[in-house]
């Protein structure tokens, strides 16, 4: 089952501590459809200008990736550049080009109205609102957001919490957009705005998730050194909504699947954060996915 | 099999942001002694003074706890009092009056000198070093520390990580031992030192555990209220040690043990913070700890 992944693809220029790289590629959605990639057939929304490289493409097309819904405009590639903090746990933004990303509205192909999975990447509310706009409404939604939207969009936000299945945010984010300092809490009054799940990223921590009747608590895969943690939590994002699409024909959206879901989104995570920008994730083979995974099982399991 | 529990026992005044209480049953051997006796005898090594409450001897002995090794010494308990940050994450020390335990010596009866499992709560390196002089190798000995011992009584701790199996500490005083902001590399810098096993204890982040080809990790108990954190890090090594201690017939100190010792104090400590000192811990069912350890291997289980 295809999942169709919409948001931002953009060139990047990062800074960390110890190394600073520029014009990579970048983008939560160019993130999340490669790691839904391993794991099946991805359809992409997005907007990119005449200047984006055709090596992108060409790499997007290898993972299976299908174009059909990107949009390329006369005009400059969406620019973002950042400087991340020694401890890689807060980064602060240098520049945000948005180019031909200003006027875009996301289209949809008639093609990809049957998706089942649709992964609303990290981009405006308003835009996220406009996709499931034109289609009927898709066994599952994922949203992603940050602190930006949280801060700037915040009524769109809400609206979008009716229309989806599951919000991702990480923890600061998840307390900023309910005034709780308790996760508990705050997770609580997430899902009384409307999804039926909702998942709080909290980077070396691990991942909670909350639904009805449910509560899931899990590790992060304990890696010694973070290279650039850019576009992790995109690829936590796609490694979910690609699992699910991918399993969905077993037994439908089941709380097991989505915990096995939510472990193969930290898995994909952990390999992405390896390295700089997609450098990980251009060499990541299908083996070393199924090898994490039995790594996260076994370091999780007991009693 | 008997656990041997070494540390404070105290009278505690207690500030938080909502509530403020004075003269409790304190002290790391009391809140560690308590949580192992839910899982099998216990033999306690500490002094009070003459002012010490009967009741809270009583309480003790209810609870199936050895005293011989409790010396009531002339004079006054040793007393702390301390506030808590409105997070309930910091706390400050108001007083600390050492009393009858300004000059204390543990002194092991002979009849504690066959204790296979050994917990030394929360005091000075060197008398946990004393205690260790006084008895054959035990089987297991878990140390447990803070941070002022990391300030001022480093190189005793130093050498003590030769002469244990396992240390217990939270994730700041990881980094402040070791100078690592990594956990993960925190924890193989204290390995480097001496024990087989290091525990790392995160709140409600949950905990993380190394070992020799051992890696484990699970999340916190979710609790949306947390009353009083007083003694949750002795009641979670109370709650190791005992179960430990109680299972140890089974195939010895095995890593699978360990990891349910691990889960099981976690969830002594999840009772012991939703009320003010040992309140929680006086109402505590037997039936209640194996519910809560069913719901943590719910929470945990995916794959």
């Amino acid at each position: 089952m295809s999942v169709l992944v919409v948001g931002s693809i953009a060139l990047d220029s990062i800074k960390t501590a110890t190394a600073a790289r520029a014009d990579l590629l970048g983008g939560s959605a160019s993130y999340a459809a490669v790691s839904a990639s391993y794991f099946g057939p991805v359809r992409l929304v997005g907007i990119v200008g005449s200047d984006f490289p055709a090596h992108h493409l060409d790499y997007f097309q290898s993972r299976g990736i299908d174009l059909a819904g990107l949009e390329i405009a006369e005009g400059k590639t969406f620019r973002w550049s950042g400087e991340y903090a020694q401890d890689m746990n807060s980064r602060e933004t240098l520049s945000v080009d948005l180019n031909v990303f200003a006027d875009y509205l996301p289209k949809l192909p008639t093609a990809y109205h049957d998706s089942r999975v649709v992964l609303l990447g990290n981009i405006a509310p308003e835009l996220q609102h406009h996709v499931l706009d034109q289609a009927p409404r898709p066994d599952f939604v994922i949203a992603d957001t940050m602190d930006l939207w949280i801060e700037i969009g915040r009524p769109k936000l809400v609206e979008l919490l009716a229309r989806i299945d599951c919000l991702i945010l990480n923890d600061s984010e998840a307390r900023r957009f309910t005034g709780e300092s308790s996760l508990i809490k705050a997770a609580h009054a997430i899902l009384a705005m409307g999804p039926r799940y909702v998942a709080i990223k909290k980077g070396e921590h691990g991942c909670i998730f909350f639904g009805p009747d449910e509560f899931f608590s899990v590790g992060a895969f304990p890696l010694a050194e973070v290279e650039d943690p850019t576009g992790a939590g995109d690829t936590f994002a796609g490694g979910v909504a690609g699992y699910l699409a991918h399993n969905l024909g077993r037994d439908g959206i089941t709380p097991e699947l989505l915990r096995e879901a939510l472990v193969h989104g930290s898995v994909m995570a952990s390999f992405n954060v390896e390295a700089f920008g997609f450098e990980r994730l251009l060499a990541l083979q299908a083996a070393e996915i199924a090898d994490r995974y039995a790594a996260f099982v076994k370091m999780s399991r007991f009693g």
